[in-house]
């Protein structure tokens, strides 16, 4: 390890970051040694400044984000995401009114990652004037496990729960989809 | 043009192949004409003993179809697809059990393509024991409004039909996911 240690514990500390390895966490860090100080104070400031919003627990300014705070917005449907950058993703279409619940994580044994470990209290907690919960957590085995674990919670307690539809990506072509997209798509059918 | 007449023919009936644009149509033809003679008696052999399937439309060896005489499948459901290749895209999966249906073709009024080019009234002409028509074009503008057009013909039959889901393809993330398709799975959402 030919690293100084400061340097090496902030490598370390941006490896743990979704989707840096090793490398990047390298080059992040050295970029991150050079920025000017205004770009340092930015980091500082948003690291300070920001909180986790108390009904959605997406990341934000005041104590309620700017979704929940509209009063525009849908208050009767929570669309449950894994991550802030999934909130980020729905909003750019421009179409979903509802409001949003982030996890913070998805279930994930092979990581250590239960339900314990993920905002689900907090979405029990915001139920009652809700009457539908979309699962938008992400089509793999961890986002599967998670919305059928959340399901089994909710249906209990009358809540309407449905789930973001797996199927063909727009513009796709059957020839060119993989075969549990194909099986999805035919179990997610549904009537015109 | 510098082929000669009988090649530029060739590379002109190639070029009408879906997907093959005037350079493929070019490499094809070349390569026919270098291909040993059982090859080209394969081709041969295959135009003549080819047809298409009484019921399904679907490339045939026999008057029916190997699906379509299968006594096991569900005669109860038929899924309805633009392209033969769409069939065995869906084949491939192993979890689809029903008939099919190939219309050979997908509306596209830019290139002439009206519902009469496509095998719709074979469609029609079978609907009989079907109770259920699974509408399985493609997700795009043309595999839409071929779906459209043929649900607005069934439904006042009394029969039911379905749309094959628009939505996540499995595996994929919701930050990669382009906005139509994010729309489509809410769309096409389900209950749990």
């Amino acid at each position: 390890m030919h690293f100084a240690k400061p340097l090496a514990e902030l490598i370390a500390e941006l490896e743990r970051l979704p989707g840096v390895g090793p490398k990047s966490a390298q080059r992040l860090a050295y970029h991150l040694l050079k920025v000017p100080v205004s770009h340092a104070a930015a980091i500082e400031n948003a690291r300070r400044t920001l909180r986790f919003c108390r009904l959605c627990q997406d990341v934000s300014e005041a104590e309620l984000c700017t979704v929940c705070a509209d009063p525009r917005r849908d208050h009767g449907a929570i669309c449950v995401v894994g991550e802030p950058r999934d909130v980020a993703a729905i909003e750019r279409t421009h179409e979903f009114r509802g409001l949003y619940h982030v996890l913070h994580g998805l279930m994930s044994p092979m990581d250590g990652v239960g339900p314990d470990q993920l905002r689900i209290k907090e979405l029990l907690e915001r139920l009652e004037e809700n009457p539908e919960v979309i699962l938008a957590t992400n089509p793999t085995i961890e986002g599967d496990a998670t919305a059928l674990y959340i399901a089994r919670l909710l249906k209990p307690l009358g809540v309407k729960v449905t789930r973001l539809a797996h199927g063909m990506p727009v513009g796709g072509e059957l020839d060119y989809a993989d075969s549990a997209t194909l099986v999805s798509a035919l179990e997610f059918r549904r009537e015109m």
